[in-house]
């Protein structure tokens, strides 16, 4: 097991009504906020004048318009705001878009220069504003980790940056702001969790015998709740547990006494900069092919191992076991209604290359569970095709 | 799922020679450290002087004799202590017992009355010193949860108390104090997480299917590393598997969504407050046997699920698979070198009801899993001479 720090200070109020908790959570930062959100979905949904009653007392200055893959356009725009309105503390209600927009615009609250700078090199990552979080979407745990993610279409860039200063010092997790969502966002939503619990359970073996059983406690949360969700969208239950298992799935806990690179990650964020998919589809695709293609006697027991604990095969060929393990984990992306083809999402081998190159180029390959050069992503996403 | 509230913000620094980190961790307090810790354990394996060397520039004040269920008398000297010598920071070296008293201790400072009042009723903790710890022995999840709980000889009380002050700010948790650790405490340390494990999992269903899931992993981490830490004292990945199943067991996250009484601990802490026993010894003592008290038509559903998730028993009959899994449980106990029955602890039958008494006396015992009266209570004592 190796070495490590755990230190995931955000104040989490989960439940129904916890929104009533707000005023307690701001009121020790200052009477000047940013209320940052996206489209009108919480306008619709009665969240948005919920928010306003509660903080009738405060000063609130709105950033609308936060996008899925949030641009750095809006950034700037928030960090301008920031400084000509004296803003305490940033609130944002929404998903991770929302939040990791917030986590740079209070960065960037405190940096003199281009907030882009921020994404590029987090050690311009000095000083942070605040943030509290109302989370409206399980997916990205962006409302309780250090994580951002922020894309620059100018670019093509789609780049995460990290301070331990973003975590939130309390986020609000109501599942029930999870009913309206439209089964495409609550499917892409858990095919994200899952991966980041992937990329943390596909790692080489530490020892960290607590981090592997709680990452195949979350996906079976996944793999249980997604299809009750997509089938009884106000399910409380199911709703509540995809929520938990997005926050859990991405606060550090699960690589606690582990390390190494990420995969399907860096290689779906050149398909986000590149054709600004939905996130959760674009790994969705990517794992299953990406799994086949690192299949090998070096990883067949972690494979089987997984086979055998979260989808409860019984199989005793290592081999038989681990495919079935893989084709499990496809079907139910399938299953769960995501297009689990490239072409399905738009894509076709006209930039492949290119995105291969830039996967390398942005992010340091050979530290994944199995390394991987551009020949190597490229076969991969072939096979997405 | 219940709503909850987590905020488990204890800044935790796991891993090989994370001493280091001292300085750095109580540096934001202050120069005048009281530094609590119990026997000669910590002076033998060099603890002591590493940690007199690392604060070199500090004042430090010491208390230490904190002894196993620890006693008032020595809160009392502490609270004395913070009070004469301005203290700034308590820094707990030990086990459970030495970071509980520092936490009564911590709070003491701020109470001009007897400490004992902080015990007997939570509401006089208004304020607490920050508390940083060194754990050496994994058992109470002191290190990073809002509890603490002092013994009485006086009165034969042995009470716990909490309060969100209590959480540490920081825990250094290094495996490799526990290399030195005598068989008994360890075996009676993994009791210990395993009845906090047990107290939160054997709760009326809410749907948290997350925390189940969590609470069963942390139970397949103490069956799997506690026997190979008896047979191989310096085998870290068992010492650290253990510190970590520790701290997780009661930092809250597995009561996330849950809610209910405890039971084995409030009848445990009348043995311990009569007769002084090792608490773990008393938890293992009474545990098969409260599972077998309690095993109906209502609970065999769950001792079955308990069975299967954590035991790996296939047996398709549930009273069968449930009495199975409370076999296991009690094997696995006399396997790990705990004695079994009250006899072998020097308990007899003549305080048994005495016992039975004070534990409905002292906790509402309606509110656990299976309500109990002091009928009850008695069958099991009994049950465990």
């Amino acid at each position: 097991m190796n070495n490590f720090r755990f230190h995931a200070y955000t104040d989490i109020r989960f439940g129904k009504g916890q929104v009533e908790c707000l005023p307690e959570l701001v009121c020790p930062y200052g009477k000047n906020i940013l209320m940052v959100y996206g489209g009108g979905s919480i306008k619709k949904n009665g969240l948005y004048d919920k928010v306003k009653e509660l903080l009738s007392d405060y000063n609130i200055i709105e950033l609308s318009g936060i996008e899925p893959n949030p641009k750095i356009e809006k950034v700037r725009e928030g960090a301008t705001l920031c400084k000509e309105h004296s803003i305490d503390v940033v609130l944002a209600v929404g998903g991770g878009s929302t939040i990791d927009s917030a986590k740079v615009i209070a960065a960037g609250a405190y940096y003199d220069g281009d907030p882009w700078d921020l994404v590029t090199d987090s050690n311009n990552i000095k000083k942070v504003l605040p943030i509290v979080t109302i989370l409206t979407l399980a997916a990205t745990g962006s409302e309780m980790n250090k994580n951002a993610v922020i894309s620059n279409m100018a670019t093509n860039e789609k780049l995460g940056t990290s301070s331990h200063h973003f975590k939130p010092q309390a986020s609000i997790c109501d599942p029930e702001y999870m009913y309206t969502l439209p089964a495409k966002q609550t499917a892409a939503g858990t095919a994200d969790i899952m991966s980041h619990i992937f990329e943390q359970y596909f790692q080489k073996d530490s020892g960290a015998y607590i981090s592997e059983r709680f990452a195949e406690s979350l996906l079976k949360a996944c793999i249980k709740y997604c299809p009750m969700a997509l089938k009884e969208p106000d399910n409380y239950e199911a709703r509540a547990n995809l929520m938990w298992a997005s926050t859990q799935a991405l606060n550090s806990l699960l690589t606690c006494g582990k390390g190494g690179g990420w995969t399907c990650h860096p290689i779906e964020h050149e398909l986000s900069a590149y054709y600004d998919i939905t996130h959760g589809e674009g790994l969705a695709i990517i794992t299953p092919r990406w799994m086949r293609y690192i299949l090998s006697d070096e990883t067949v027991d972690k494979f089987c191992e997984y086979g055998r604990n979260v989808w409860d095969i019984t199989e005793e060929d290592k081999y038989a076991c681990a495919n079935m393990a893989i084709d499990a984990t496809e079907q139910f992306f399938k299953d769960c209604g995501i297009p689990m083809t490239l072409g399905e999402v738009g894509i076709d081998d006209s930039k492949l290359e290119l995105m291969a190159e830039d996967t390398i180029k942005y992010n340091n390959m050979s530290g994944a569970y199995v390394a991987l050069n551009k020949e190597d992503i490229l076969a991969i996403l072939k096979a997405c095709l």
